[in-house]
């Protein structure tokens, strides 16, 4: 029965082309019921509908990527991140038969020649890039193909293009005056190695911050260490090594807090009273952490949906739905304090 | 230049067709220098080659899903894991042109749904499952439709399949002779809540420790809880209001180690002397804890590598490379002794 039609289907059934058609392209206006029942008898009879076919005659594939990182260097990134994030774009994807692909980059590879051949094999519609770079010619590239695109994250790149961007600046302000109005007056920064955007907004905002409290800005006081357990454990060890030991740090990850816990464990002193520590993202970890991590939540469902609504607004199929227009949105964060924090020690 | 064809550019660059066409599709025989000038003039030249096109042709789309489960349930499932695990498979799929594509389902859809959707998209050549079930439908249908696939987990569904799998029976039995050895008689086992066929090897492994150790199994010491911090928060204060409090505790999942030192640190107990525990996986986070975390490793490159590898030998287009026939592989894993598991409080 391996060429088993969509008429055959119907016949078996005793219902029309149109809502086998439609159960199986799980549109919503089939009752669930019937749609079960044409799964199952699809799955009975073998039949598997030609995508490939069907790709050519509407040069669409029905999926869209989203490219993250992936890699053997134990970098710490954190992708239970993305798998929330992944859920709630599945959510609103799934109101149009579209189906989110995650096209993971090595770090052995370059991310533009990777997205080359991404968009060469032709498997998805639209992308969603993530990891944005200061500069990022990811960027033009997808411009230039006419890929419909986000990108979550902002860049120096221009382009036409939507994004959404977590305000890493606004994190960065809120988290000085905090530790100034606590009685710090050496704050350090723990910013990631490589050159991912993020990095550039929070010093902005760190500096900021600084400049609004009439502290000056002392470049000594600016670390990059890896976003993981051990980037933390290695700022926090750098830290301590400092003459004039600062009193407190912002993190640019939560992982970092605990490598930064267990450093400060071995010397014999305690986060939050003989260094006090600002995470950046609230996730399980932070809350369960001891002391718990000051922090900064942002609901990961919300943004999710944010993301996949906004670059299905940019899609002419999918615009009606969509008024938005092009969506440029730096995310709130709120702050969630916790225990590690503490005034600095007279 | 939008119709910029291969001709075109192989004009333009002064090379054969064949070296431009073995260079756009990352042909292993193609000079570095060569590859960089052909793919910079592809994208000055807007060339992209139809891969839908080509898929129809050959009937192949060079790429390989790994499905994943995504969700915004946070329930913690730990995809540092994967994401290594991701790297080291597209090393060796790279070797022969392919790509990875990740496909999370989301925790609302049925895994069998999405699966079939996933199959009926043709946009892979062949598939990577993982979270195997005690009874796994997939399996059989993946069977049925004669694509080639491997799964990351066992199952009592049978099947020609090959399949890799972590060695949760002698994870067990390594833990639970260390902790009789130090003195432990009474041992709570934490499972995960859901069917995941890794908690019932898990419960085999304890058993079979129990038995050769000659102490009786107690169904009460035996809990179930989610592999998150939260989770293993859950089970802390479970273990802590028992009557006859179990001395020490096997969590399935790492992350729940946070959990409990949380709880265990409310009530003014100390890890590893008030409880004994011991983790699963060895990761950056179980390093760092205070008391760093008993627990086992392996390495995830190698099994990223096996994983690729052992799909491919069951592929004829790839199985002269690998000659390995079909792999059913129980991965060993190695103690990390840490400091969370000392003897039990006389």
């Amino acid at each position: 029965m391996a060429k088993t039609g969509i008429r055959q289907l119907a016949d078996h059934l005793g219902i029309s082309i149109g809502t086998v058609s439609r159960a199986l392209n799980d549109r919503p206006d089939v009752n669930p019921e019937t749609r079960k029942r044409v799964l199952a008898a699809a799955t009975d009879f073998g039949y598997v509908p030609n995508q490939s076919g069907r790709s050519l005659r509407q040069g669409t594939t029905n999926t869209i990527g989203f490219i993250v990182e992936s890699g053997t260097d134990g970098s710490g990134s954190n992708d239970n991140f993305f798998l929330e994030v992944f859920g709630a774009i599945q959510h609103v994807f799934a109101r149009h038969n579209l189906d989110l692909v995650v096209l993971p980059c090595s770090t052995d590879e370059d991310p533009l020649h990777h997205l080359q051949r991404m968009v060469s094999r032709r498997i998805v519609d639209a992308l969603i890039i993530s990891a944005t770079r200061r500069k990022d010619p990811r960027i033009s590239f997808l411009a230039d193909a006419h890929i419909p695109f986000i990108t979550l994250g902002r860049s120096s790149t221009p382009g036409p293009h939507p994004w959404l961007d977590l305000d890493f600046e606004g994190v960065a302000n809120t988290a000085m005056d905090r530790l100034v109005a606590k009685g710090h007056r050496r704050i350090a920064l723990g910013l990631p190695s490589n050159d991912i955007n993020l990095g550039f907004l929070l010093l902005d905002g760190y500096k900021a911050g600084l400049e609004r409290q009439e502290i000056a800005f002392d470049p000594a006081l600016v670390l990059r260490a890896a976003s993981s357990e051990q980037g933390g454990y290695q700022l926090a060890h750098e830290v301590l090594s400092m003459g004039n030991r600062p009193t407190a740090v912002l993190l640019v990850h939560e992982l970092m807090a605990i490598g930064l816990y267990r450093r400060m464990n071995d010397a014999g002193l305690e986060p939050g009273k003989d260094l006090s520590v600002i995470g950046f993202r609230e996730s399980p970890l932070s809350r369960f952490l001891i002391p718990a991590l000051t922090c900064f939540k942002l609901s990961l469902r919300d943004l999710g949906q944010a993301l996949g609504e906004s670059l299905l607004a940019t899609i002419p199929a999918y615009a009606e739905h969509y008024p938005q227009g092009t969506v440029r949105r730096v995310w709130p964060m709120e702050l969630v304090p916790g225990d590690s924090d503490g005034p600095p020690r007279m």
